[in-house]
């Protein structure tokens, strides 16, 4: 018997790959398909490829159906939309996997700078769990309310966290470019991601800190270093549809060579069946992980000035969003934490 | 337990696309991976993204090797590269499913004329079956050796074939106009698929006939008519990766109208888990299925000018090759033919 | 002295293309920049790659100022959006040239069924001249209302065009499967042209003659064959931004071969500057044309079904739209018909 | 009259746009095409989209040839093939414009190291400038040897230029992200650029100083900063044919407030045609500088971390490579900067 799960925000991207996933999934099925925009439409007339999900129709999302169709729900809705229903569902006992952003800064005061205004269930924030999967498995797997990473933060943290964890380089000198597929920008239109502005066209945006992104890391980074950590986080839109990468740079500690790192990242990621530590001349791009939930993370020492150069690439809606949630339900229902997730990407 | 398969020809984009497969499959496994160009390398090596399967070293394509390790091999070789290994491997008992275009072709002339030479296997020929899933299934379950149909046929064929086989089109005056993503081209370099020429480029090739496809739609449609077909079958090369369409006129015969054509279709695939016909106003895109076995099928009908506009659109190389394959394989051993198949395509 | 032209609607792509091209023209200049939607915007603000124009401001679609600004007027407007406009321009004695689809169907009961309603000014139908440069030269010349062909007739006619007139075709078996990039959609927001949705993939639409161009293109060739044809128009929207190619059917007249209609298509397109007619084994590809005014035609002859295909390559925008409609005013202004216009493409 | 110029690798990507480019040049025409791996091909079968250049023949690298039929002549070809053609082109007094790499790095130590094996003509390296145009007009005017940046540092350079020389930031820690299309490669074969490859993939490659181009931007920003400086570069494709962004973090000097930063650049390229330096909120964008000469360039204050991030973006194949290389023939041929250059990108 395959445990039910509600998908909340079934018809944006994130929710719909969540879907996918799960019909694949053989502990978990998707129960209960809910959506703000579309109730009441069927599920292969906004997503065809979802077709074969058969008559499936989107719910309103209704805490009190939900509670009664699943233990658990997947919330996959824009910034600031989920303080209510996520109240509502840990009243009623259902433990909660939110892929959006309201639950992972822990000072409400920073997320209201970040995110247009006070946060509206604070009263949360203090179960939430932040669900970077390979760090805090055990957290994970008791928690109510599982917050998974943004997209960035994902690639951002597993390409740095060995190496600020252990020492190896400095924290308050980190820089993190990063790029992203246009997808993960989701399914609301906008001109930017118009195919005509977004197709063969590479566009920095929200430079120098500004992105909401930037707390997120480097509270997480500070949990890694045991200090407060300041990041230059700066993404870039990349003309394609799915694939993040991260480009991260950070000063080595004195005396650290690349042999150092190499042992800290294998050690860390050792027991990581989705990470995958680049060897040799080998360098990780976002093609060798599309479609899976993998994370290939690769680094280089820049001996002449001291620096390392670390980086990761994820499939932004995969391991960036649905997928590291459903890694995140596995560890929760303590399942095999790579149950039902693609571990092989699709190439080419 | 499940069965060895081998996959011979693992470094081109069909035979790596099987082998992605076969790791899913919960019947089959990817037992023996052979290729002629580079035995000795480490598969992790020649495809980053299959490195989850760990250590994987490709073999030499030794029959008896292959025989050894398995009951069943996958061959993904270029035309007029499997004559000897199929002869060899039936010899010893092993069932070859055929992904290249050596035993499709009845006729050892025709095969000599489009393929560049004569036939080097003929005595193949008798006991070769077409392994056109949705229409084939008894043969292909009885079948020692399988030719899997080319990209081009798969979408033309399961496009047309409720209309030609009842009689609803005239055979005599068919148009295929059909365009495929890159990757159908497979991995050897050309300057055609060089990023810089193929990306944003529309182009045609092998128009009017000349393409190697034209003939093997005939030969199949013929069985659908039950007398000799003629099409012009023209393909084009579109700027991605993965994804084909054919568009198929025909001209009606007298007194056909929408609502027999859409009867036809519906019945032809009520059984058939792959194919979906579309309903209402939405049409087939390639982006639908893309990384899945599934075909989706819609049809038009042009009252003005009495003629039939019908369109399929598949994965090139999952329903178009390897996964088409796979459902062979199940079929031959009489497993439910869906098994370890995506049904569900990565959208977006 | 540069003649002041007028631009209006030059927020759409082919307006601003418009404006690309009058800004590199020796004897024309973008004089009066008109935008209904975004009047007092800085032009670099709503396209950066137009910035160098410094500091110009858009202005209002006002027929007086526009009269006292430019003799001529290129209208780049959605369909049904220049009624008024034009007709208030005719009685200033601006002439204008139409990109939009307004104009050119003669018949206005045609132009209802297939654009939403009864056409706006059928008082300007009489003098409007469908604006094929390379076939209506003098007509332009002398026109005070030219109507620029659409993007998918421009490339069908100049495709077709010489078989047709010939009468080395059947004109009442014509099949036109034509595949356009994305800009041909202009740059409203929707979601078949969100780049997540429309990138990586290959979808029909409108197919079987629902399309409005289809009209178009059968009353153009029916001024080639000299009596009515019909066709059969089938658009494909491919995952690049500019670029269109046509593929047409044709069933050859008795008797007619390949180096009959070689002899054709050179001779009708000796005269024309931006036609090239492919040669040997060579075919028509869109890239070849990239930001030109070029149109490159090929054909193929399949001998064994008695049909031409004959193909025919623009870039959307600039032949399809904004620089067809400057060959037009070239020709209006008594100047070379080539003058301003690239026939060189950017390549890759 | 036009000053005829031969153009020597015209089969490459940026040899064949040193053509377009000339090609519609008021003052300079193509003369000599020359190949050394396609002596006696007609240039439009090398390239369809020149086929308006009519029946032109490649012809073979003979300095006596180029001297007779051209005072100028621009190499674009591979590092390591220019050095004879070089000597004897100036030996002859054709003054010689290198959009290689062989003339750029003024130590040959350096050369040596970074391009397998020693210079091949050291002799040339005290008379070749650095055709950096916005910086070193007045050398580039007088002199016979021009070696045009790479077009990795003519983004990095203009994005840092005036910050390092006005001492706005600390040289000795800059690090250059920058991101790439794939024609930047060329046009010879390699899996890397294979479509399947590099379509839908962003990679890093020769990260951490491995690339060639680190001495380069070293070694022109010492200039600039007159003193040493150290640089970590880090290049990436992206799955674009055209364009190129670097993204660069300096460590702002004490003091140093956003406004400063803002004076210097305005300052700099005031008298400069082709840079933009983008105002407000804008941020540069490749797809802004399309098939122009172009470089658009931005930056951001991170306050909180005392960091500058300066973003250049540009044409690899314009700016990056023959567009530059004509605005260094202009200086030298004493001709407006512009003149001949597209300074309006092609959009979308």
């Amino acid at each position: 018997v395959r445990t039910p799960v509600a998908v909340v925000g079934a018809t944006g991207y994130a929710g719909a790959e969540a879907v996918r996933l799960l019909a694949g999934h053989p502990r978990a099925e998707p129960a209960y398909l809910a959506s703000h925009s579309q109730p009441g439409a069927r599920l292969g007339d906004v997503y065809p490829h979802l077709g074969a999900l058969g008559e499936r129709v989107l719910e309103p999302a209704d805490p009190d159906r939900i509670a009664r169709a699943a233990p658990v729900a997947i919330l996959a809705l824009p910034a600031r939309a989920s303080f209510e229903l996520a109240v509502a569902l840990r009243a009623r006992g259902v433990r909660v996997i939110d892929l959006g952003p309201d639950y992972r800064l822990r000072d409400p005061e920073v997320y209201a700078r970040y995110y247009g205004g006070p946060h509206g269930a604070p009263q949360l924030l203090g179960e939430a769990v932040y669900g970077l999967a390979e760090v805090h498995r055990d957290r994970i797997a008791a928690a109510g309310l599982v917050a998974v990473p943004g997209c960035y933060p994902t690639a951002a943290l597993l390409a740095l966290w060995p190496a600020v964890a252990e020492g190896l380089v400095e924290p308050d000198d980190l820089i993190v470019d990063a790029k992203s597929g246009v997808s993960g920008a989701g399914r609301g239109l906008a001109l930017a991601y118009h195919f005509g502005e977004a197709n063969e066209n590479l566009s920095p945006y929200a430079l120098a800190g500004a992105h909401r992104h930037t707390p997120e890391i480097e509270q997480a980074l500070a949990g890694a270093a045991g200090r407060p950590v300041s990041v230059t986080f700066n993404p870039h839109l990349v003309p394609m549809t799915r694939g993040l990468l991260a480009t991260c740079y950070a000063r080595l500690a004195p005396g650290v060579e690349a042999r150092d790192v190499a042992a800290a990242y294998r050690a860390w990621y050792a027991g990581s069946p989705f990470v995958r530590v680049a060897e040799g001349d080998a360098l990780p791009a976002t093609k060798h992980v599309l479609g899976s939930n993998s994370c290939a993370v690769g680094f280089r020492v820049d001996g002449r000035v001291g620096r390392l150069v670390a980086v990761a690439a994820i499939d932004n809606l995969t391991k960036g969003a649905a997928g590291h949630g459903i890694q995140d339900l596995n560890l929760m229902m303590g399942w095999d934490e790579a149950e039902g997730l693609p571990r092989l990407g699709l190439y080419p």
